[in-house]
């Protein structure tokens, strides 16, 4: 049997760190298939870390998964979260919790706490390497989760707050959730809620961003428009997210992730 | 047997695209080996992503290789093309023309029409994941290219225009072919047209830049120079480039992709 | 067995440097297990490449070693050290040195002469490609170092001069040793020292940094501070680094790696 085990920090590329985690987990698990999901999140970035786990996550084959984003460093415990055919590793600090409910909710939760599994002296700056990489790569070489650690009830463990969205009359509101590498910026909002609006492609958006108001063409994608236009359409994700083709949509509306967004069709 | 997928993309690595990719395939392949040639390949960038692919491929395994890069976003057929040992996968805008002219030229395409082979919903805005990828796990995994989709006559497939050099008397004349990581401008002139011409390392280099001519010593290497000079050599695609040793060519010389160069021994 | 070869190079990853290197290695041994250590160090860096190398070992399984940081392109030697149970190979530049000295020191050196292993033509700017992933594929997949080329007495190795780091009275003088990819300082003292001196989590260093003398917190991590404030603190290679909560000590300091440091316990 192949085991997966992927991996999600925000450790950068320019240094040795993510080189060390796939030694360790090689050296206890040879046979594991490692993937690398993104190690670029901005540092402690818990809400861009989570957005990429859920998001990826359907499209990753069962295995576990680690997503090694702690502002606080090691401060939150570290817990194991069985959901759905996967196994997620992470500080309980809501990092996971995206993902986990994406795949179904929580089945069982423990804290690592048998450090058995874990590589020592544990540097309490690098528990990707000393703890998660090593607890994974033991689960896949097949150990139990019944030996990580005591049970956490799943209500205990910290989520982070869904991100809104409403339909309210004729309008949707939500927030934005995400940026991407290329500035485009990811609502809350379902596709299935616009077209619910009668939002179809070709269709133009009226959309409030906090008190101004633009008006964008929806499009299947936003290669179809001149350079430099915004666009909204339908992600790679399912949800609607803004464009500029050939430039960044973030750049243009200097929209944070968390800003209030309403959409409706523009009449 | 080890089968080998490639994946070439203007994804980025500040998100989850590449990873959803390499999940795709090892769900469908578990063991197959994915080699990333370049995930940073500016956005869009058609020529820019044949360069790398023409260049790396002599050194990749026989195998499946993916381009994912297309600045329509879908708006091309999909297509798969045999050349050599090789199966190449992307957009029908060229960016593979190089690749399989090296290869030997192509032996059949198809479109990728099957979508037996698709990971569904395909996202129109991301082929990679969907169409890309699924369809080489599948070839690794040992379906046939025949079973894809319908023929094309690989005459009508789009090709870039191949980058020019002509030898002309004592000169050759030629272009600015890509601009690697470093700022060496890498040339469309072959290093052996340059030996026709009785340039050695140790010869010095007339070299003509639109209206502007430079005097530029030709070298084994860059690293021979002094530091901030600029020199001409014979990168490790067999083509002439022009390096500054600890800086920029590309910022020295501003010559975009596509420039006119001449080249002849200076006497 | 899984064989695993591990790369550390200055190519970056805009181009298809990297996944040469992969191809020739899977083309030549294709079970074996490749681990990107880094490809992000500054062109030609050799002592930031020895220290990232240095510390990612001891997280390494047994393997062959490749360090392609070399600003002479090609102009040293290229060796093969063995060391513990590792097979180290790059320019005899001192990129491997330190890392051999942490695996406990040079068993046997051969200077790589032996053609047959190479990819040929060896291109003068890339034996990255065509001289060290060829022969670690050769020796991952069973040939012995003996055929690689005439022995090296161990003593004739170049070696980086090792960082310094001397308890005088009651400080300790040392250096700065590298800069990391969020700017986190680390310096060639050794956390062992600060004990002997009676440094424990909670206490405060006076540092000098040239003629400047700060006060710092000893802490455990760096994320107990508030944002913006420096830190000192055990980093994950049992070293003193110092940070900045939420920022970059490099830049708050201006401290180049080998700066003189010297730190007592405040009082």
């Amino acid at each position: 049997m192949t085991s997966v085990i992927t991996l999600l920090s925000d450790y950068g590329l320019a240094d040795g760190y993510v080189g060390a985690c796939h030694g360790v987990i090689i050296g206890i698990s040879p046979r594991s298939r490692i993937i690398d999901v993104c190690h670029l999140v901005p540092a402690g970035d818990v809400r861009r870390a989570a957005t990429i786990l859920a998001q990826t996550m359907p499209h990753l084959p069962p295995g576990v998964h680690i997503a090694a984003v702690d502002p606080g460093a090691g401060s939150r415990r570290a817990v194991a979260i069985e959901a759905g055919d996967h196994v997620f590793l992470g500080p309980d600090n809501g990092v996971l919790s995206w993902a986990v409910h994406a795949a179904g909710g929580p089945k069982t939760a423990r804290e690592l706490a048998n450090e058995e599994f874990f590589r020592k002296p544990v540097s309490p700056t690098f528990r990707g390497r000393d703890v998660f990489a090593p607890v994974a790569a033991h689960l896949a070489a097949g150990r139990a989760t019944a030996d990580l650690g005591p049970r956490i009830p799943p209500d205990e463990l910290v989520l982070l707050p869904p991100p809104t969205s409403v339909v309210r009359g004729n309008a949707v509101e939500g927030e934005v959730l995400s940026v991407d590498g290329r500035g485009n910026t990811q609502l809350s909002i379902n596709a299935g809620d616009l077209a619910v609006l009668g939002v179809r492609p070709g269709s133009t958006l009226a959309i409030w961003l906090g008190r101004r108001q633009v008006s964008v063409p929806f499009r299947e994608t936003s290669a179809t428009m001149p350079p430099g236009e915004l666009v909204a359409f339908t992600d790679s994700a399912g949800l609607v997210a803004l464009a500029v083709n050939a430039g960044s949509a973030s750049q243009r509306l200097g929209l944070p992730p968390g800003a209030h967004v309403r959409l409706s069709l523009s009449t």
